[in-house]
């Protein structure tokens, strides 16, 4: 049987990264992604074997803190690991080390996985043998915070984008990590020239399809916490559109 | 001495192809100067050794002609070589094969290299004791045409934006990916679906920085054939902005 864990090094592109020379916090959501199919491929749980049997996997919530992130240029390693297993979740978790295995930050993912046509999901511990259940990992931490709640008030968008060719993935829905790269750029460069995301979190509630509009409703619920709320359709047939998905970004001085 | 042309095997990534499958052409042309990094750093002139002397390479145009695109977590190849040294130029194509070695469609650059604090460009016959010289490959062709002339007549911008913080690279600039992105995104899902891209050029002109908007003008000068321009700051201080770059799309039915 494979390890429980499976580890990823990689190199920080040039064009992955931001003005300071940092890797964009979107690009690392799609590795931690990518990482997440290779090691359910490599273990059997993977989404080519799922869709077969007409199921996909579905990310719900991530959240992701950080001490640092790894330059241009820089390897890193990301690790991931499955720590629970419940009948209609999983919880994966990730840990991403620096070049001199430093720990930059950890995250923790909630996945369901679903029936492609009925949109239902599926019972994880009976799907496949429940062979998923034989990697849950119980000796590797993850020592942040569970995703937590995030309560949106503003009635004002801050922000309302149309959706565009590239935003669109496979499935025709706006991929997980431009809702990402969308909140990010809810904030001007005088605040990141002094401040990096600690923390930062996503729920994800509903998909978008190419050509609807996201409006971004924008709270600081503490000095440098903000809760974020992206519905869409906003003032169309249903006035308040369609909640698809909240965001909490937590920043620190630099 | 290494060989002339270098060789450099991908997989398409789940979030790098589009609602149809196929890898993304900003995703694509990200690759191309990965791997022009990676030839030019394996012979000792890349932008490492560059830096050190104060310089780096700047992408001035690119063309692409695409047969076909790999799909979604196939692996591909692309290969790239340098034409030719000028004094202030260098030629640099691409070829691209799908993972049976088919010919999906080939690239032309055209590069200079600047000095960071003055923007001169550097004499690229001298620099370096001119070894890029060495590395001009003569056998190996490259079947497409050079970049052509661009003319954009429409006075009134399709669609202007703002550039926020996931647009900006390590040098405060738009990232040349982006441009592409920005111009591919503006043609509808409908388009998309009965057409694909069998030609796609861009001419870089001038750097866009956080903050500043970009309006984009578009011509269809033929039938599926769009000339489109780029312009800064329109309607601020300089009514008519600042050109920025310009492209060309040509489609054909799929």
């Amino acid at each position: 049987m494979k390890e429980k864990v499976g580890s990823y090094t990689l190199q920080v592109e040039p064009f992955h990264v931001d003005f300071s020379g940092k890797l964009l916090i979107g690009v690392l959501g799609n590795h931690f992604l990518n990482c997440a199919g290779y090691h359910a491929k490599e273990r059997g749980f993977g989404i080519a074997e799922i869709n077969e049997s007409n199921f996909t996997w579905v990310l719900s919530r991530l959240a992701i803190e950080l001490n640092d992130l790894p330059n241009q240029y820089e390897t890193f390693t990301i690790q991931t690991w499955v720590e629970n297993v419940y009948r209609l979740f999983t919880d994966r978790n990730f840990a991403v080390y620096d070049k001199d295995n430093n720990v930059c930050g950890y995250a923790r993912s909630v996945w369901a996985m679903i029936n492609i046509d009925t949109r239902k999901p599926a019972d994880l511990l009976t799907l496949h043998g429940g062979n998923i259940v034989d990697y849950i990992e119980t000796e590797k931490s993850c020592p942040i915070e569970k995703p937590s709640r995030i309560k949106v008030g503003s009635a004002m968008p801050m922000r309302t984008i149309e959706t565009y060719y590239s935003d669109i993935d496979i499935n025709g829905h706006v991929n997980s990590i431009k809702y990402i790269e969308h909140i990010l750029d809810l904030f001007s460069k005088d605040w990141y020239n002094n401040k990096r995301i600690k923390r930062f979190e996503m729920a994800y509630v509903a998909e978008t399809y190419f050509g609807e509009t996201l409006s971004f409703y924008r709270d600081e619920v503490e000095d440098g916490t903000f809760d974020i709320e992206v519905r869409k359709n906003v003032g169309g047939e249903v006035p308040e559109g369609e909640l698809v998905c909240r965001s909490k970004v937590v920043f620190v001085n630099k």
